[in-house]
């Protein structure tokens, strides 16, 4: 095992002492990037850049070189483990990604192949043991999952949705079927993230981009205790090291009490609430990740500075948090506004961590 | 002046005791109906009927004769006023609204044209006129205005977005311009919504359909501050009546308070917060409306009715609520079971009024 030379990610996720808040960003292998335009013309389509280990290594490095990140994340999709259960994902030009055979009914579950981690989805393996080699103990690396209400939504819709009328539908007029679907994912979510760090990956975030479209009861019913059984069947020591695992429900700030009794090492934040008042609430149990408007990167350089400090003031001294953005960065954000940010974010936040 | 058959929206808003909790519905008159798109199909496209007063008042009335609703809302657009000030709204098949001439700079906010409520806008004026006289006192009459930001959300970024790029790009990059925007809005707003008053509307709600996109801070200083001023400039007495205003910022649960601090009578509620915790936190300012999710009249009889309980049963005793879903109605939910939900309310709400 190569020791990590840049361990601050990890430390933070653990609530422990760093000299700086560690800085990554979400989608920071992707698009905003030209090296990356030029690697994803090569590999064709986007599921074979993803199936592609030296491609997918290869943009997984890129922000790296650029910026002083102080993680990696895999370059791959949310919606490996639908498509790996035989849902046909596909993508169209400029449009989300969408399903040829989305979920219907029972029958429709109970075909559904459980996918091998080392057999259909073995070519993300792949990417992770690639990557980690490449890292060289630089930075760690995370691996990444879709939450299984998540991955329902698009399994059901078929598709992105605006408001998510068939898989509501399913779970108001058919529950069972869905609870059937999400039992079936959670259990295929736990070997896919058990696997990655088996492969290399050093912590594990779990996307749940749609769990915030549900009201309070319906998010504990069809996607917090779904995390929770894969928080509790995650590999969270492996091979003698911590592996910190981070629940990220976008629009979830309300819930904040009720991810943290998952057991989760860090909630992740999007930018709709204040990190001040998070951190009160739930900052004496797990780590935050976040959380600036990723919009912020359109600004000037004072600007991105100023939103940086605001998010550290409101975090304050102590330990415990990941600065991030909110959710994915923008594709037409310049490459020069990232460093600004990474930058700023290293520099402002020394005085918040001299004891 | 006709004195109202059934006030129990008014008197909820005003926090003042009724037998029966009152409900409504957002978007009651809409593409659920069959006898609404036969309208719709006679009106030619979706504006057309906005414009005729006779067609706008038909479809206003459709959902009273169905169900036993406490309210009538305006038949309108949310973007009527952008689309005044010369902006060219259009729709096209199956997609949301769009704009010929969106905002891209200071000039083109220079440029708009502050509508005169009785001359460009005057088609809304006789739809509240000849919906006031058709409904012959027997409800109250909301008028409705979409809010700056939401206005100007779709003003900027020429019609519905994802990820609001253009108008945050603006925000940060550019605030002075959308600051500019959003002023000659808010003053729209305030002559549109007074004159839906003086043209017989009983109370008025502000659609932030977008506000919940923003951080907190940059809610308060785009969205929020506009509402407030609006608030402040509305007629809250009209004729020896009080004409209580509803507040909806979508997303916006996590700001009740800043909400309810700007002086409106009640704070509607989208279903991603638990109405008993919003009650906890600003039930002693102002009346909430809402919170079912609308995917709920998907299910049966018995799963709605049981929703509704819960949702009474959170709201709890004492005066202040006003029923309603969420959001807007689905278009494909089966107007039985809007049927279902309006009686529910009513009759499962009766205890919760007995002193």
């Amino acid at each position: 095992m190569t020791e990590l030379k840049n361990d601050r990610y990890i430390r933070a996720l653990l609530k422990q002492e760093v000299d700086k808040t560690p800085v990554w960003m979400m989608r920071q292998a992707g698009r905003y990037l030209p090296e990356y335009k030029e690697i994803r013309a090569q590999a064709g389509d986007f599921m074979s850049l993803c199936r592609n280990a030296d491609l997918a290594c290869e943009v997984t490095m890129q922000p790296l070189r650029r910026f002083d990140l102080d993680a990696a994340i895999l370059f791959s999709d949310i919606l490996t483990i639908p498509d790996a259960m035989g849902l046909g994902l596909y993508f169209e030009n400029g449009e989300g990604p969408k399903f040829e055979r989305p979920i219907c009914c029972k029958k429709d579950v109970d075909n559904l192949i459980m996918p091998d981690p080392e057999v259909e989805l073995q070519y993300v393996m792949n990417a992770v043991r690639r990557i980690k080699k490449e890292l060289n103990g630089s930075v760690p690396l995370i691996g990444f999952s879709g939450s299984p209400w998540t991955l329902a939504t698009y399994m059901v819709e078929g598709g992105t949705s605006k408001a998510f009328t068939k898989i509501k539908k399913m779970a108001f007029a058919d529950g069972e079927i869905l609870h059937a679907l999400l039992d079936k994912l959670s259990e295929s979510v736990i070997q896919y993230l058990n696997a990655q760090i088996e492969a290399g990956a050093q912590s594990v975030m779990i996307f749940d981009t749609w769990g915030g479209v549900l009201s309070p009861r319906d998010y504990e019913l069809f996607s917090l205790q779904y995390m929770h059984k894969i928080v509790d069947g995650l590999h969270r020591t492996y091979a003698g090291k911590k592996v910190p695992v981070t629940l990220f429900t976008k629009n979830g700030g309300q819930w904040l009490e009720k991810i943290a009794a998952t057991g989760c090492d860090c909630i992740g934040l999007d930018w709709t609430i204040d990190i001040a008042s998070a951190k009160e609430r739930v900052g004496d149990k797990v780590a935050l990740q976040g959380n600036m408007d990723p919009s912020i990167l359109y600004a000037s350089e004072t600007r991105i500075r100023q939103e940086v400090d605001i998010i550290l003031q409101g975090y304050g001294k102590g330990v415990g948090h990941v600065f991030n953005l909110g959710h994915g960065i923008h594709l037409d954000v310049p490459p020069e506004n990232a460093k600004i940010f990474v930058d700023a974010v290293h520099e402002l936040s020394v005085p918040y961590h001299i004891r």
